[in-house]
C-alpha cells in the first residue's frame, strides 16, 4: 500500500479523492498496489464526507509522517501551497499540483527541491485541466523543436465568449451567468484579464524553451472584458471566431515570444470550434507538424483525473527523470511585447475608408457580409497602432490563422 | 553518448535518423547526454545517403555490440521484424516501434521479453503517427476508467473520403490520386478495408482494458471500398461527415466492443472536421470526460517524431515502469460482433417510404435537404437488418454523434 495525503480539500482536493477511491481497484491492477489517502490537511472539518475520519489541521502530522510517499497539493495560491510544497519535497515527499500560479512563479526552486530530495514534483492538471499537455511536451514531443504553442487555456472566458456569441448578451450578462453556472469566481480578474492563461502559457513555455524560466509577468496580458458582441458578430462576419488566445512562438534565436489576447480564430483553425468551458492547445513541432489537445480544461473531476495520473506516476516512477525537467531562471528569454512581430485583422465600419491605401502590404479579407476589413501579417501593434494614428473608425484584433 | 541502431532504413528509420541528428543539440541539452546512431541495419546500401557508413547488412554487428542500447525497428510486418525485435530485447536492448501490426499480433510476447530482460518496448507511433495517444492513455489517464474511444486512425482512407468530398470524384479515382501523392501503397487492401485501423484500435483496447490482449482478428472490420459519393453528400445533407472510424466501448463486464465501419459522425462531434491525411482519436475517461487527440497520423517525420521521442524515453528511463504496461492473452475480451449494439442512420431514397412504421423506436433526423433519415440507437446491426428485410430502398451507416 503507498500512502498519500491530500494539502487542500476543496473542489480539486476531494475529487482526486474521489477518483483514488473509486477507481482503487483499477488502479491497483495498473499499478499492482494500493493508493491510499491517509491523510486530509485543511483548516476545516468535513463532518459529512466520508474521508473525515482522515481530515487533520496539523501539518506536522502530514510531513512528520514517514509512511506518506505523496502530497496532492490542491490549495491554490503562492503562500501556504508553497510552504507546504517546500515542507513535504524537503521531506523527500513527491508533490502533485494542479496549482499553475505555484509552478509558474517558484517552479525552478520546486523543481530543483524535489530533484535533490530524490522525489518528484508534478502539475499535469496545472494546464489544460484534465487533458494531457504536460507530459506530451516533455516526453512524446522531446525530439521536437517546438516553433509555436496557441491555446485556449481558460475554460471561463471562453464560457463567457460562447455565451456572448450564441444568447447575445453582453460581456456583464454572460460573466454575470458564469458566476451563477460556478464557471467564474466572484472575483474574475485573474480569469478575465488574461492572468490565469498567463500563468499557463508561460508553464508550458518554460517546458519547451528547455527549462529557460519563462517568468509569467513578463508576459502581456490582454483579457476580454473588453469585447463586445458586435465584435463577436464581425469576427464571424470574415470566417471567424473571437477567442482568447495564450500565444507563445520560438524565435529561434533562444528568445520567445508569448503574449496572451483576444484573437480573431480563422475558421480554417481547429481552435475556432471550441466551445464553452472546454479548452484545446495547439502544439506545432519541426518534425511534428500540427498537434491539437482538446478537453475540459476545468472542473473538478477533469482536473483530479489529471492529479490523480499523477498521483500514479509519482508513486510508480519516483524521481527517475526529474533532471531532465528541471528549469533555470537564469538567463532572461521572452521578447518585450513591444518587439513581437504578430498577424493582425484590421477593420473598419466605414464602407468607404480604403484601408489599404493606409496598410500597403495588407491583403483584402473576401467576405460575403462586405465587412471592410484586410490582414496585415508580422508586424508590431506599435508599428501598427503607428499607421493608423489619426485615422478613426479603424479597429484591429491579433489574428490567427 | 549513448548509442542507437535502426533497423530498417526505409521512409519511417530515415526520418528518425534525421530528426535525432538535426535536432541533436536540443535533445542532447534535455536529457543530459548525447544519441548517436550507430549502426543502420537493413538489407540495401545507400551510397547518397550522410548516413552510409553506418549501414550494415550484417544483424550480428547490431545484436552483438553491448554498446548499443535502443533499436529503433522501422522494417514493418511481423517476420522479419518479430525475430529482430526478439534478438534485441532478449540482448537487454530496448526496441521501439511504428510497427502496429507486430505490436497487435505479437505485443503481449514482446513486452514481457523487454520486462524479463530490463529494457522496454515502446510504440507511440504505432497508433496516430506523430499525435501522443499511447503514453497519454497509459500515464496521463491512467486514474480514469476509459469507457470509449473513437477514431480516425487511418490517413490513407480519411484523405480518399475528403478527395471524394471536395472533387466529386468516385473512391477507384481518389484511391489513384491518393496513390500518385503517396499517401496509399500499391495494394491498398490493409489502409482501405479497415485492417490497418483494426489493429490500431487493438492497440488502445488492451491498453485500456488494463492489459487484457485485444486481438485484432476478432475485430470486424469493413473498409471503404464501397463507398460512392452519393454516401457522402447524403452524410452531409443530414448534418454529418462519412469518416470511417474505429471505435471501442468498454462494457462494464469485463468484455469490450470494438469494431472498425464507415460511420455518419454528427457535425457535433469534433471527428467530423478532421480532413485529409490527419487523425484524431477521442477518448471518454469516467473521470476525464471527452478529449480528442489530432495531428499528422502519418508521414516519415510525423511519425519520426514519436519513434524519437519513444527513443528518449528508453534512453532516459530504462525499464523502470515496464511492468505496469504488460499484456495478458489468457482472457478472451471482445463481444462478438453480432451482439455489439450501436447507434445507426437508416435512410431511403423513397420520401413516401414510413422509416419510423418500420422502426417504431426511431427518431426523425430533421434536416432541411428533405432527406428521408432516422436514426435508431442502441441496435446490432443483426437486428436492424431482421427489421429491414424484405424492404427495398433501404440503406444504413453506423451513426456517431
Amino acid at each position: 500500500m503507498i500512502n498519500i495525503a491530500i494539502l487542500g480539500f476543496g473542489v480539486v482536493g476531494s475529487g482526486t479523492c474521489d477518483v483514488l477511491s473509486n477507481n482503487a481497484e483499477i488502479i491497483k491492477k495498473r499499478i499492482g498496489d494500493e493508493i491510499y489517502v491517509k491523510k486530509i490537511l485543511d483548516l476545516r472539518d468535513f463532518p459529512d464526507s466520508p474521508y473525515k475520519d482522515r481530515v487533520t489541521h496539523d501539518a506536522d502530522e502530514v510531513f512528520g509522517d514517514p509512511d506518506i510517499k505523496v502530497a496532492v497539493e490542491t490549495i491554490g495560491g503562492a503562500r501556504v501551497a508553497y510552504d507546504y510544497t517546500k515542507r513535504a519535497l524537503s521531506a523527500g515527499i513527491s508533490v502533485v499540483t494542479s496549482n499553475k500560479e505555484l509552478v509558474s512563479t517558484h517552479g525552478v526552486e520546486l523543481m530543483k527541491l524535489a530533484c535533490d530530495n530524490g522525489c518528484v514534483y508534478l502539475f499535469e492538471a496545472a494546464v489544460g485541466g484534465g487533458i494531457p499537455i504536460i507530459r506530451p511536451l516533455y516526453k512524446c514531443l522531446a525530439a521536437n523543436n517546438i516553433v509555436k504553442i496557441a491555446g485556449i487555456v481558460n475554460g471561463t472566458t471562453n464560457y463567457i465568449l460562447s455565451s456572448m456569441k450564441n444568447s447575445g448578451i453582453s460581456y456583464e450578462g454572460a460573466l454575470k451567468k458564469a458566476q451563477q453556472k460556478g464557471y467564474a469566481e466572484q472575483d474574475p480578474t485573474a480569469d478575465c484579464e488574461g492572468i490565469d492563461a498567463q500563468r499557463k502559457i508561460s508553464i508550458l513555455s518554460s517546458i519547451v524553451m528547455d527549462g529557460k524560466y519563462c517568468d509569467p509577468s513578463k508576459i502581456h496580458a490582454e483579457g476580454i472584458s473588453k469585447l463586445t458582441t458586435e465584435d463577436i458578430a464581425l469576427a464571424r462576419a470574415i470566417g471567424c471566431e473571437l477567442k482568447l488566445i495564450a500565444y507563445f512562438g520560438n524565435n529561434g534565436d533562444g528568445t520567445a515570444s508569448a503574449f496572451v489576447a483576444p484573437h480573431f480564430v480563422d475558421k480554417a483553425c481547429m481552435l475556432s470550434d471550441v466551445e464553452g468551458v472546454f479548452n484545446a492547445v495547439l502544439v506545432e513541432g519541426d518534425y511534428l507538424g500540427q498537434a491539437v489537445f482538446y478537453g475540459r480544461g476545468a472542473g473538478s473531476y477533469p482536473t483530479a483525473s489529471a492529479v490523480a495520473g499523477d498521483v500514479i506516476e509519482a508513486c510508480v516512477n519516483g524521481s527517475v527523470d526529474m533532471k531532465t525537467r528541471l528549469w533555470d531562471d537564469s538567463v532572461s528569454v521572452f521578447r518585450d511585447y513591444d518587439d513581437i512581430k504578430s498577424d493582425f485583422v484590421v477593420y473598419s465600419e466605414d464602407d468607404d475608408m480604403d484601408l489599404s491605401a493606409v496598410l500597403p502590404s495588407a491583403q483584402a479579407v473576401e467576405n460575403a457580409s462586405g465587412v471592410n476589413a484586410v490582414i496585415v501579417n508580422d508586424i508590431t501593434e506599435a508599428e501598427l497602432k503607428s499607421k493608423l494614428e489619426g485615422k478613426s473608425g479603424i479597429e484591429y484584433k491579433h489574428y490567427l490563422k
